[in-house]
């Protein structure tokens, strides 16, 4: 029996030390979401780039990962359009540009509660032959 | 008396909470450091992009800020060449390759140990009037 | 009595040179086409990156110039997705995601005849006070 | 007896429409140089940036080729830095970062006569088992 691909994915150690939660992961789709924290932030008082990072790299992750196969970030692009701030809550939205048998492109949308758009990713994959552990 | 902008910029809670070190932090030029944590790891059980991603970032924010006004990311890309794992010490050095009045382009490499290429990244700023906070 | 934007975007020299043609363009918004010849094909026989870049470029540019100021191009990131050969018919759509004083990003999708995903772009401008020629 | 990879690499259609002439090309390194012409202008009457990403894409294109194999190019994230005109002579190096069995990680560097930086790239290959033509 298939086991629930957020069983595997959602437990990754750091989605979890930071909180991060895998609302939904099938293949090519995901959703996570984070409530920013008051240690969360940067030299300028916002939400640190890294953790915005952090929360579209789980969905990314979970899009690609989900198909079972190991898929390794080779590059991602991310702009950042707005600042947030502790008391936050972000959604990141991974959806799948294109597969081929050895490469995937997912482009991520992070949102804040309004739906208004906090930053968005695009990343690329290699896969290879190796099964995605647990999976 | 100008302070150390390592006392400033180093004492940024979400590098502090990962335990990512500023080894150096001055105008257009920053290395910092971070031992990698068993907690720090993804779903393939190597670091995670995040946690690579927030080190490159903390040089990437101190070098653009240490000139004193607030550096915006607008734009990062990023490439990950090398997976590492928990109790790797990485390093990443931030330099400068442009600056104007508005914008600032930076570059920043990863490093592990024995200065092997873990990741790459470019980013761009855009340079608001107002004083870094601290500064 | 304002001009139509095409008139000034769609004159540029360049654009003209390759045989760009602008079918759109507003304020944030712009469509470009182009027909690949013979002399656009690189070492492996396939549409030559640059042709795409400057394709999905020309749409960039006329979205973010259409507003009547300035607009420098920062930052592009483009995925390549599927190859194209002489005779194919290119269509590039670009679209405003944010626009602040200062600065824009945009999405520009380049597809085929057949509605294929051909590569994707994204880009951050920054805003000059100065008027864009012409307008 | 080995053919001198400029005669296939530099032979390519698009570079030489646009007059940009290889003048080295070995695997993992190639250098490339282009003068800009009146035609190669946009909307704001600086050279294209089309015609910088060609000039970088030749260069990188050659350096990943080089190697023999088909290397198609996934991703390229490219920073502007310096507007030019026509008469500008601008070369562009480009040097391997990275080289896998199934990928390469490129940076070209695009300068002026004077060795101003113009624009500099990042570019990701994905490498085919196949020959590249000619080689």
């Amino acid at each position: 029996m298939p086991r629930d691909p957020r069983d595997v994915l959602g437990a990754e150690p750091f989605a979890r030390h930071l909180g991060v939660e895998l609302i939904e992961a099938r293949p090519g789709y995901a959703v996570a979401r984070l409530m920013v924290g008051e240690h969360m932030t940067n030299v300028n008082r916002v939400t640190h780039g890294g953790v915005v990072f952090t929360l579209a790299d789980v969905a990314f992750e979970a899009a690609s990962n989900a198909h079972g196969r190991v898929a390794l970030a080779l590059n991602v692009n991310m702009n950042f359009v707005k600042a947030t701030r502790p008391g936050d809550c972000l959604t990141a939205t991974a959806r799948e540009e294109n597969l081929t048998r050895r490469t995937g492109l997912y482009r991520v949308r992070v949102e804040d509660a309004s739906g208004g758009l906090v930053a968005e990713m695009t990343g690329v994959v290699y896969r290879k032959e190796d099964r995605t552990p647990g999976s």
